[in-house]
């Protein structure tokens, strides 16, 4: 099973440590933890899965391989900027967004938009028309927001 | 100048009006209206547009031209899907938002990360960390959507 | 009808002289010019268009407006690098290519494998087992490319 | 290491054997095999790459995963069409080309004009003013094939 890890580029020790947990949960589960390929929440969540002996890939914004953080294991160069925040989410059956600004926003609306599920952990809220917007799962921990995801990407 | 207008591919009348306001609004004013060129948001704004003697372009996701709704002058035919919105964001120097859903969310948030102003009619509002998020300038009328985008895309 | 120019973005004389008279011819036809938006061949189309009275399209590699030629009507910002190359393709009912380089190349190739018609002046020839491959249609000058291009983009 | 190797999805058994054997060859000497995740000459070099013990990425073209031969080991979702071609070249550092038709020729296309090395066995030849253009490396074997790729991509 693919999960993809969003999140910002550059972020707080706790939201890492977050992420580094997310991933490591990931990796235990057997599954492959997608994400951009970058540093931050990306880079924690590789090296949690790194740690705990799984597969990671990320998808690169830029022309150039060696701006992968040093935890991804298949790189993909797509030279398409911004928009490779869709292949993350294509590639992955749920996605777990851990944190994040306008970027990981993005990922999450696609996603919806996808009708992939999406887990979250201290990220954004949504309302729209005076309402919550229940489309983001809400979870308390990283192994609480790993599980939903497995769960739900398995339906 | 180029503004995009961004919203739901299926509207209620209200949001079509508005819609359909703003692209008229835009065309007087000068400015190209660029869309996801389907129906809706896109094809109220593009009328609008059309009716007050302006520019239309409507970018559109499948590979079939004749998706295009009948007020668009300049269809793009990209076969990408929802990344097709990547590209209404980047040809456009401001976006107006009326109403939307979560594809509309995903323009709103590339935008923002992109750095282009994005003004919201009756959109989505977005809360990070308990707080709300300002980068959505929220307009009250059609004629302030445009008055705030146009303003702030020529800074 | 939109129909695509595609060559180099640095040529010889002769040959934005016999894509200024491709873009001049489409645009007496009533065709809209779509091209990568840049200089050489795609400027010296659009400037032939624009002295016609026609209508031109360019769908840039970069993220900078500001990098169209100036005879580009309709600019679409796509920061997909090369593979915007794809997006000309999808645009256009046919495209004539004229002279060119690898980039045009990759242009050709894809369009013919979409099923869009190719003709072609002094451009690339295809060998492939031993035989010359079909796929260009090949015209002898300017006025012949286009006959070709709309005869066979209308069917 | 990464190589493509670009192909067609449907291939004659001489072409699928000899893509077998880039895949297997890709693969003793350590390379990561990259592919469009199809049949074929795609199918054939992951199944030549997995015997050898190798690790495999398709970048498919729709949106569904299980459309990836069953020699993939990593499938990347990209729903870009044939777009997703230039995807499965920039993740390259120099791409095989095993037979082939129009869709590998694009590929061909887009490499040379990145600068990526190509190597081609049994594949399209290319000529240009006349004069037959020496982009493509001639290989006589798989084995050949390989040696000239890595020898050129480390480089």
């Amino acid at each position: 099973m693919y999960i993809g890890v969003v999140g910002d580029g550059m972020c707080p020790p706790e939201v890492a440590e977050a992420a580094e947990k997310v991933g490591a949960e990931l990796a235990r589960r057997g599954c492959v933890v997608v994400c951009g390929g970058l540093g931050g929440v990306m880079e924690a969540a590789c090296r949690g899965a790194k740690q705990a002996g799984g597969l990671t890939v990320g998808i690169l914004p830029g022309n150039d391989r060696r701006a992968a953080n040093p935890f991804v294991d298949v790189a993909i160069v797509t030279g398409l900027g911004e928009l490779r925040n869709g292949l993350v989410v294509k590639s992955s059956e749920a996605i777990i967004a851990v944190g994040g600004r306008y970027g990981t926003l993005s990922e999450i609306a696609l996603a919806l938009k996808l009708g992939r599920p999406v887990v979250g952990l201290d990220t954004w809220q949504l309302y729209r028309e005076g309402g919550l917007d229940r489309g983001i799962l809400v979870a308390t921990t990283p192994r609480d927001a790993v599980e939903i995801a497995i769960s739900l990407a398995s339906q």
